[in-house]
Formats: structure tokens, sequence, C-alpha cells
């Protein structure tokens, strides 16, 4: 019962195509009702699948001898319908793949999945979402830098996209929904974000709206989507992502340095792998770009297999639970742009 | 030869003026040749500062029975004189202090010095500096919330007064200079931050200038002075403080859930202490609005007299450096509305 098929750029990411085929070895075991479309160099790919047998089962292999590099920019990449990035996508518009994951470049993973999947009608913008983890669980935040400015219409739309994705991908029947801002006295925060929050209470979204958040109240758990624009929320992923790496670095040097400390290591260790692994990005591997008719899913580039396998997972799960056509489907039932002409009314 | 004099709103914070008085008798024997200018309601001021004698020599207590309080709006706080915050700010462009240290409501003493003590002629705004721990050293962040919108010109600005502070507060000779922004391929971040870079790179403020820096570089030390306009500076503080809690508090909860690991803590706390030293926010208390004819810095209202004293240390230091004096000079030298103009060509 392999029916449901995933899209793979096998060319894409730092140790490609070796990475992406260990990762699937991975995946294809927990994801026994998954097959898998592989788009890339045949010459480069067969000789790593034929070691994986079980794998081999579920794959096949589409030939290109074009990919997309680090260095290409999006404006090119969408005119070469050739590499292994555009069929894989391409893949999914023309209905033999209901995902696609890809290890490269993200400015022209996002470029040609505009492109060619067309962003859902009656959203206005995709957006980028991770999976991230707090003090007791994991939230979704969006966007993540697909969209440098956003109006409010924008996040109004992602709270709905999270909202949707938070049930599916996390289980929480209810999440909390909240607008990462600031909190200052000085000030209430960007209008746009004002204007979002109106929106959302106002609209038919029937959001758990828990209003706004600020960035240090995130690893408490508060909010199970966190909304932000795609600049915004990119400085707080990449912030959060340098400080956890920061605070276990200084704690390596300070133990490397200090005799005592070895001494405790064999006590220490189990705790400290632990939290490592809580934090451990291979685990949250796998940005997400919503709000496409398709799923498109970006996987780190520096990752291994086991975070390849986590990011095609993700995926697998996401289509399980038709993802795309809810949110279809609840965007329907909302009219954004009537309540955005009021919102503005109102704030001011 | 205490000829150094800093005006203290003795009311301001959780704990005033318990923790004030506590913290200005540290603050006292590290700054020996500094005078405190004390407001505040003298019926609770007196009992605690006789309980430092020392302290007490240097102090002068102005009585007042109003205060700021926390919930307070800036709107309001403006046209009431006789509080403790008022009259410790007007005491600096009365010339009988050279600095301000309050642990009020921020909003408030933001909206007061700004209104008496006057942006520096030629800086179109002020901004929220704060001192932060990276790997091997310090850096200052600039706005972390004054200005939510922020011009190029206001960005050059912040890169102008952070590079003199880092000379001042940080003992660097020649600061590295970047501006916080994003690196996904997709975008190249805000119009504004390029026109910035384009001013920075092209005015005569002849500054060290790295171009632009990811949030998750900033730990690495690649940078002093770390350039962003108010929301995003705001924003990417709080993702670091709440996250270097975050991964603190995962671990002890882990250490605190397991036999063997308590077993070690004898051998780790040394180093643990150690970071957590690294870390401790008290030891970075103090953000300084910069731009003013006169320093006015914030201390945390939460914080202990520890923190406070190093809030006033700090002052001290920049008033002894003739801080304000150095960014009053240096804007002279350079002529950024001229650039203005052109940077917008440049850029497009």
């Amino acid at each position: 019962m392999n029916n449901l098929v995933i899209s793979i750029d096998a060319m894409g990411g730092d140790n490609s195509p070796r990475v992406v085929i260990e990762g699937l070895a991975i995946a294809a075991k927990k994801n026994p009702d998954t097959r898998f479309l592989l788009f890339g160099d045949d010459a480069k790919i067969a000789p790593i699948l034929n070691q994986f047998p079980d794998l081999k089962k579920v794959c096949e292999v589409r030939h290109t001898n074009e990919m997309v590099h680090n260095e290409d920019k999006p404006s090119q990449v969408i005119r070469n319908r050739n590499t292994s990035m555009y069929m894989a996508i391409d893949a999914v518009r023309k209905g033999e793949a209901q995902a696609i994951v890809s290890a490269g470049n993200t400015g022209a993973l996002m470029a040609i999945s505009k492109l060619v999947l067309k962003t859902i009608t009656k959203i206005h913008r995709p957006a980028i979402v991770s999976i991230m983890p707090h003090r007791n669980g994991k939230y979704v935040m969006l966007d993540l830098g697909a969209n440098t400015e956003c109006s409010a219409i924008n996040l109004a739309e992602f709270a709905l996209m999270g909202d949707i994705l938070a049930k599916h991908a996390l289980g929480v029947e209810r999440p909390k929904v909240a607008l990462l801002n600031i909190g200052a006295e000085e000030m209430k925060g960007k209008e746009e974000i004002r204007q979002a929050a109106h929106m959302i209470k106002n609209s038919k979204m029937n959001l758990d709206f828990h209003g706004y958040i600020e960035p240090h109240e995130i690893p408490n758990g508060v909010a199970d989507v966190i909304v932000a624009d795609g600049f915004t929320g990119n400085i707080a992923l990449k912030s959060i992502e340098g400080t956890a790496k920061l605070v276990v670095r200084m704690l390596k040097d300070a133990i490397k340095g200090s005799f005592w400390a070895k001494l405790g290591i064999p006590f220490m260790l189990g705790v400290m792998l632990k939290v490592k692994k809580t934090m451990d990005p291979r685990l949250y591997n796998g940005a997400m770009f919503v709000g496409l008719n398709g799923l498109s899913v970006k996987s780190h580039g520096g990752t291994d297999a086991l975070g390849f396998s986590v990011a095609v997972s993700n995926a697998a799960n996401l289509v399980r639970q038709n993802f795309v056509a809810t949110i279809r489907e609840e965007v329907e039932k909302v009219d954004l742009d009537e309540l955005s002409q009021e919102a503005i009314y109102e704030v001011y």
C-alpha cells in the first residue's frame, strides 16, 4: 500500500546524493506507506541506492544532469526546467507526488515552488515554518524568511496556517496562537501587528488567540504557534539557534579547562546528552513552505542522514493528514480582505 | 576629589529604595571619585542610608513624595515635574549631575530623558544600548527598543554611537561594526539596512565596517558593535536572553531528575558557576540611552544591589571618558543628511 509519494531533489545539500539516500533509507523504514521519486544524476545515485536494496524497491529514479547550485540566484533557476530541484517540484504539480523535499538552495526552492505550485487561492503569501523545541514540548514559528515585510492580512493568514500545522504536526487539539511583538512600554509594536491582532480576533478563523508574545516568553511554552513577518521570524530563529550553541559551547570549553569537571563527566554525561538531544537541530530539520498547492520542504543543507529523514517523515506525516487541503478549506471560511479595511479603522 | 556626580532615581525598580541604596554602597566603593544625588521619599531613604555611613558621606538626598509607577504612560509622566525620575533627569540638564540612573519604567525614562535632555544636534534619534557577552568577550548592541522603525540615517548614527561606546566601555581600540540582517538567499534584507551600509561606507565616519551580520554569528564575537532598528534589536535581545535561560533551565531540570547526575554536581559545580557568571545578567545590567545631551541609564527593574551597582559604575565610567562630548564631536565631522539622498540612488 505505497500510495503516498514524496518527490526528492537528490542533488541538493552539501553531501548529496549520499546523505539524501541514506536519509531516505531511514525514512522508508519509518514510513512503510511511502514511495520516493528521486531526481538527479543516475550515475551518482545508482551506486549508492544499490547499497540499500529495501529502499531501492520503493524508489524510482528520474535522471537529469542539471542541478541548482548554492550560488545560483532565484531569478536564474526559475528559467531552467531541467534541474533536479525544478523537476522534483514539478512532479508535485503533475500529481505524481504529494510533497517535495530538497536540501538545496533555500531561495531557489522558494522561487521555483511558488512559480510551479502557485499560492493557494485566497492566500496572499506563502510562509516558511519550522517546528522548534520549548521547555516542555514543541511549537511552530512562521514566517521564517519568505517575506521580509508583511501586511496584517499576511500575518493573519500565517496564524491560520500555523494553527493547522500545529494541529497536524504537533497533535495539539486547540493550539494557542500568538503574535511575536515587543512589549517595551514606550511602544506597542508595529501597526501591522496590531491590525493583525484585530483581524484574528474579529475573523471567522476561530483561533485560540493569546495576543502578543515577547521572544523571551517563547521557551516557557505559552504558545503553540508564533507568528511574525519573515524578517523578524528569521532574526528570532537565528538568535535562538546561536544562543543555544553559545551556552553549550561555553559549558564544553569550561569543562575541558577543568580537571575537576572532567572527573564529573561520567556522572553528568547522561543528562548532558539528554539536553543535547532535546535541542538536537536534526530532530527539528525541515522548514516547510506553506500556503502553496503542494507541500515543499527544505532540509538543512549541512544535515546528516538522520536530519534528512526527519524532514521526509514530517512531509509524509502532513500529506497523510491532508494538510494542504485543510488550509484550502479553512481559508474558504474566512474573508480577511473584508476585515482588513475595518482593522485599519479600529486601530487608529 | 569627588567631582563626578551621578543623579539617582531612588524610587525606581521593584524593591526601591532598598536595592538602589545597597547598590550605591557597592558602586561608591568602586568609584571613589563619585558623589550621588538621590531623588525620592526621604522618610524611606534616610533609615536605609543611615545603615551605610560611608555611602552617606557622598550622598545628597532631595526629597519628593511623587514617583513614576510601572503602569504610568509616557504621555502622562512627562507632565509631572515632581516625580523622583523627572527631578533626577532634570539634575543632569541643570549640570548638577553628569548622568542619571533609574530602575523605573523604561518608557517613562526614555520619554522624560528625551524631553528634558534633548537629542544632540545632528543626531536624529537617540537609541538604547546594552553591553552583552559573546564567546570570548563583550559587544554592544543598539537600538534595543527606542525606535520601532528606523531610517538609514538613524542606523548609520547608531553605528557611530555604538563605535564610540565600544571604545569607551569595552576598551576596544578599533571596534568592528556590523549591521544586523538576515542572509537567506531569497532576500537581501531590508532597504533601509542596505542604504545604511552604503552610508557608513561612504561617510567620513571612518568605522571598521564589517557589513551584515546574522544573529547566529553574534556569539562568535565577529563584531564589537551590532546595529539594528529598535524592533529588531529588541527581538534579538529577548530571544538571546530567553534561550540562554532555557538551556540552563533544561540542564538544571535534567540534573534534578537524575540520581547519577546529582553525584556529579561536586565535580561540575565550579564550571557551571563559571558559565553562569559569564552569562550573569546582573553583570550586563544598565541599558544606556545614547544620543542625548547627558547620559541616561536604565537599570533592570528586578535587579539586585550588585546589578544596580553595575549600571551605576558603567555610567560613571562613561562620564569619566567624556562619552557624550565625544559623540557630539564625532557627529560634527560627518554629514549624513547629504549622504542619504545619494544612498537611495546607489541602492536602486
